[in-house]
């Protein structure tokens, strides 16, 4: 009950400010990725986290992977394939330094997420509706609007790398 | 109903890896840190992700920022001071360069988190407790070891650098 009435509050402070908006049916909404037909999951930004990272080069972001209730148990017990119905979430951030933190340390220190980068990406697993792509459907939203099927051509072969990890990069951070 | 049962699941599943074990009744548990008298609180990783960030030279981590239900709608809020009861957990890993993304790639692309290093610190907001020290009180804990009086007494005085933003370093990142 707690939970229910937070995340309505959260949606009236957040109006305006997030792509999505919290659906009470759970259902997807938006419009749905090219080639997949993944869309927003509701409420993404609430999962739990699976892991952080920083990418270098031209992507030049720090990003959090968090996952649906599934993604959490199967990652944290490290089997692998991931089952059905597991959806992993990958958000990005510009890499900014902190100036506070260079005014605390005497010097540059910390890199922290700023605005929004590089779009939010999905991968939902669904070994017979995905099967030609190791069972995973991708899809990259750009301010809540779908990459094109060039972009989201570019995601399988790219997780073909980690096909021993069932095509995920990630790896539980404890 | 459900999450009480994955609770159950996770924690057999960590058996033996993770610092913390689920508590029934919420309450915090394990040593109490020097000064402040702050506890591990139960279930922390399960919380909501704030934002990320990279801290390089001597920390050399990546991190990520977590809160429990007040802090996260503080923090989506933007509103400061923080309301007691927030409690912000800073958890942090080894900043590992990923092998199978520079295969992907072609060169270093990729640094994720790795091993947890560095400790996992909290923020618990209690303006009158801790009127001291910001109305915070700070916490360490090595492997679930509470950091020594020394250590801990270095908190405040860095986070006096951000006293405008309720001695807050982080931002909520969307």
């Amino acid at each position: 009950m707690r939970r229910i009435v937070f995340v309505s509050a959260a949606v009236v402070a957040l109006a305006g400010v997030v792509v999505y908006t919290a659906s009470a049916s759970g259902q997807a909404y938006g419009e749905a990725a090219p080639i997949s037909g993944v869309k927003i999951p509701p409420g993404y930004r609430d999962w739990r986290l699976i892991s952080v990272a920083h990418e270098e080069g031209n992507l030049n972001d720090l990003r959090a992977i968090l996952g649906n209730d599934v993604a959490i148990k199967a990652s944290r017990e490290g089997k692998l394939p991931f089952p059905d119905g597991t959806i992993i979430a990958r958000l990005a951030w510009n890499y900014d330094p902190l100036e506070e933190s260079s005014k605390a340390f005497g010097h540059l220190q910390s890199f922290v997420a700023g605005s929004p980068k590089n779009g939010v990406q999905f991968m939902v697993k669904d070994s017979s509706k995905y099967a030609s792509t190791g069972g995973w459907g991708f899809a990259q939203f750009d301010d809540g609007k779908a990459a094109d099927a060039a972009m989201q051509n570019t995601c399988f072969p790219c997780h073909s790398t980690v096909k021993a990890r069932d095509f995920v990069f990630n790896r539980y951070a404890p």
